[in-house]
């Protein structure tokens, strides 16, 4: 057989799966994600041994740090994994909720259901607790789950699957509700973003290159975890000491991931008290900063920033800077450059708090916050399978309610259209 | 300037419609839709000389009658849309309104908001009453819209635009927020669904062909009207008057249309009482009848289905008919062929009601009752621009809330990430 009968076959039986999965109760979910979890305790050599022979190939490929740290399944982490299928497992069950109902003249009662939406295409990269997490929201949401990982974590991911699989085996799981790629043939990935009619939604967790690809080879609804080009914007009225904690925690906190600060604007009339003392405040962390003129005027070792900087996610320890005369001004800089993640107003003024959270496109907007705080866990959804910039069906951090769709249930006593 | 550039002029133009519209409060964008529908009284003759002639060149080009009864727009039908106007403008605003509100143990407040989606890319066939009815559904939802219709109503549509563009105006609506591509170059679909970063979603209401080539080409999301293959199912345990009203109704109501029954599933135990007494309902309505070796047996002139028939959208006079042994089969064999859009169960046992809802997979479910009642005004939702058979996003009936979008606010005091 070749690939692509391979990945059709595949999706067929995760479609019978996702059949059978519509028909567990929610108590008998929540046993099989325990047993799962049961499962990653008593496999915790195998996967561990695993994990190793990943890293030592990744050292010997010489793969960059930060995707090497990725990598790393160390036993903490696999703690956190374990104990995040347990929360889950102790979340509300989001299915079988009744959305929204109401009963039209002709007598019909039509009820808008919370129901899976069937089988989950997850396409992602090296790290391996994406593969628990995936999975359990998954099972939670009676979903059939085909997950496509990193090749880097090829063997750690497999010690995972077959870990869970055999938990869910003992409790009565269906058959291939997890399936896992086993080929590292990137043609996979177009095989499995083209399964019409048997998988319904790709999430796709990765780099820009990555999240293109598939966009483009898509024929297949599409949910993408892409870039995060996230701003603060320092408003004149905001609190000097809070918009210092502020937007430090947001570039330092922890600068490769999505929702970490990579443009900070600040209006002209606080820029003067503010800027040198966040400078300041970044010397320890080795942050570099690139300013328009204005903001290089203000700050000694600054470098001048490039066109580029704007549209530029660093991922590391790399700041740009702007100046700007109103928040009108820093509105239309984010509505330009940004990537309509995670958006940040430090302002004590209502006006402006108003139309910055009125006008800034994004899919999470802090006022007086750092934008750190998107992610699952920290909005208290349990985990996430990542976090959505697109506007359809899942926006902001993927948990288990945008793991699910709705349908309309309706109850007739024999009526006819006229 | 060519096809491409012209396409991403509208495009940016869209977006910057978009980003003003979002600032228009509910009475303003009501006072709007008006005034729209007041410019469609004003410009009847203009808009009905138009769809004359269109109407000329359809028949002159030899259209199936089928596309120039489509095509038509009579007095009450342009009465009728701008009626549904004036109904859009009456309806609830759904922006603004929080979907749920928690505070995080840190003391963050965050709010679940439903929003504007921004800018939609409508492609449409031949119906000009969807150009009226996608833009109202617009405009309420403050999204600019993109619209490009079927090229026999080419006139047709750009007369309701002009007015409803006029109408707009008058009242302040932000320019471009209503565009019409004027090319018929099939080309311009291509752009269009390529607009990323400019056109949020893409909403495609038209035949298999259209539909299929859309979503190989599209790079935004896309939300399909395709096609409905919807069955109904007569269970053993069916009131026999209700069964055959229901599937007379579902049949012949109006059997062109997308939620009109094209495979009649019937329970062996009822089959000899239904189906000779459904065929003789028939005959007035001259629907051909394609049943398997069972059925034919129970009708004199019934033929034989061919394996294609379970999987033909008829759009006409013809039903296929299967008998089956249990609910089950039913289930199965809607599971296999059905296009996820409208199935019903005719049954008195509650057993059977259940296990088909739970197991049946499809945006609209009916006990008891004519699937031809899968419409937004039926539903009681003011309009639709479409029903849709995807799962994500939008499911059934497209209407305003389905138009919308939803993202985070969080009001912080200063709170950072440890």
């Amino acid at each position: 057989m070749d690939l692509h009968d391979d990945m059709v076959a595949m999706g067929q039986r995760a479609l019978e799966a996702s059949r059978e999965l519509v028909r567990l109760g929610a108590r008998k979910k929540n046993t099989i994600l325990e047993s799962m979890a049961d499962a990653l305790e008593d496999h915790r050599d195998a996967i561990t041994a695993a994990n190793a022979l990943d890293m030592q190939d990744a050292a010997e490929a010489g793969l960059p740090e930060p995707i090497q740290s990725r990598l790393l399944l160390s036993e903490p982490r696999l703690d956190a994994i374990i104990k995040g299928i347990r929360v889950v497992a102790a979340l509300n069950d989001p299915l079988g909720t009744t959305i929204s109902r109401w009963i039209r003249p002709n007598g019909l009662e039509i009820v808008k259901q919370r129901v899976p939406i069937g089988v989950i295409g997850m396409v992602y990269e090296s790290r391996p607790s994406v593969t628990a997490n995936a999975t359990a929201l998954a099972i939670k949401t009676a979903n059939a789950i085909i997950l496509r990982g990193g090749k880097e974590a090829l063997r750690t991911n497999g010690a995972l699957v077959a870990a869970l699989t055999k938990g869910g085996d003992a409790k009565g799981l269906p058959p291939h509700a997890i399936q896992f790629v086993e080929t590292t043939d990137r043609a996979a990935v177009r095989e499995l973003v083209q399964l019409q009619g048997m998988v319904d939604v790709a999430i796709i967790r990765g780099g820009d290159s990555l999240v293109s690809a598939v966009t483009e080879m898509a024929r297949i609804p599409v949910i993408k975890h892409s870039k995060g080009l996230c701003h603060t914007y320092i408003d004149g009225s905001a609190d000097l000491e809070m918009a210092l904690n502020i937007a430090e925690n947001a570039k330092c906190d922890s600068p490769g991931v999505c929702n970490a600060m990579e443009t900070l604007l600040v209006h002209r009339d606080i820029a003067d008290a503010f800027l040198p003392a966040f400078a300041a405040r970044l010397q320890p962390h080795g942050v570099e900063l690139r300013g328009d003129p204005q903001a290089c005027r203000l700050v000694a070792d600054m470098e001048k920033a490039t066109a580029e900087d704007w549209s530029t996610e660093y991922l590391g320890p790399v700041l740009s800077v702007r100046i700007v005369d109103s928040v009108e001004t820093a509105i239309g800089h984010i509505n330009r450059f940004g990537s309509r993640h995670s958006e940040a107003i430090v302002a004590s003024n209502e006006g402006a708090q108003k139309a910055f959270v009125q006008r800034v496109d994004a899919a999470t907007v802090y006022i007086n916050a750092s934008t750190r705080f998107t992610d699952g866990a920290e909005f208290g959804m349990g985990t996430e399978v990542g976090v959505s910039t697109e506007k359809l069906h899942a926006r902001g951090p993927i948990g288990l309610e945008e793991l699910t769709t709705t349908r309309y249930v309706i109850q007739g006593k024999g009526q006819v259209r006229d």
